[in-house]
């Protein structure tokens, strides 16, 4: 198996992960400069954002690297990249440099969902394809990528 | 390469890590749901439940598609599935909403032994297969498929 | 698609991330050791010194196993290697056993930045054999190996 034909399946998927572990040292390094001031509010909520960010990396790495395995990858990094954006929004927010967020708990579940739902359609695709032999891949397909700019509006 | 010749070798795989996805969301939910009665008993408790689940998260998602890949992924899923079983198990004896678990720092040790030999078993393999081309793999599948039953066993 | 045929660019990846989940699990075992006397200040540390370990291990995960797949396994699998040694040395650290390594937030930041070089240039390449039809291959993985072992210097 050649290199290259793995890497074309994949290496959108490979270019948000990149961006998600730089974002990671983004926020690393943030929580590491306040890391001096130990114990001041700051600190502490920064640890927090970063930590609510890093619990949920794992889940959001499996989900998008299935949707992107399962049916086709430019829908499932193009969500990834969104999921990118409102992770930097809420760790902003989190920070209180700006007001434009609310920080809660959770955040990105619509696109966490999407992506979800991509993997879920692209199963029973298979499936379809294994027993019934009927392939709606393109029509999903066309779907999906349709479905995937919905992911914009706020 | 074909996605659906991707999907093939995964798709149980896929659909154990998307249970595990669902099952994360739901100890997220829980814990977002008791979030706003900050330091009460009951929150410390979650919040400490479901950090211990997430802290091996990673782990169980790599041993799982290691032994997956390289061995065979019925086997696997199974043990991802039954992984899953006791990880809820764990999480409803945190609560105390059962008396039937007993918390620990741990939990899964098991499985995830299991799930490393499998691993194990199928680096071995295929180590044989490329220096000494002699290939073992179908007596393996039937062992670990065997084998696989005994996690039944509480 | 043959099972071994998958294991054959894989295989080193996977050793690497077996010897890593025995390192979490090491990890694991002592702090559920020490889990007992609770609010001491060697559990604080411990405790502390595991979850800083295992918030980076998905990002490790995540950028050995791009750079593996999308350069080769080789140079990625050493690097996560030295990964694990001085993952092993910080968590010695922490614990106050030698006094050799000072412990902070980070570690192991050169080795990650080598692993994202790794994916970074796996991927120019990638456009540069799709679009330009030019494949420098041979002479990056040359230069890899090669550079890989810089790592080597402490």
């Amino acid at each position: 198996m050649d290199n290259s034909k793995v890497v074309e399946n994949i290496y959108l998927l490979v270019i948000v992960t990149l961006l998600s572990v730089l974002q990671n040292a983004f926020f690393a390094h943030k929580v590491e400069k306040e890391c001096q001031h130990n114990k001041t509010p700051a600190f502490q909520r920064l640890s927090c954002a970063s930590r609510n960010c890093m619990d949920v990396y794992p889940t959001f790495l499996a989900v998008m690297w299935c949707a992107g395995l399962c049916l086709s990858q430019a829908p499932a990094a193009f969500a990834g990249l969104i999921y990118l954006m409102v992770r930097q929004k809420y760790f902003a927010g989190y920070l209180g440099q700006t007001s434009q967020s609310t920080p809660g708990y959770l955040f990105g579940k619509r696109i966490l969902f999407f992506l979800l739902l991509m993997c879920v359609v692209g199963i029973l695709n298979y499936l379809l394809v294994r027993f019934c032999s009927r392939n709606y891949k393109e029509y999903i397909d066309t779907i999906t990528s349709a479905a995937s700019t919905l992911l914009l509006i706020p």
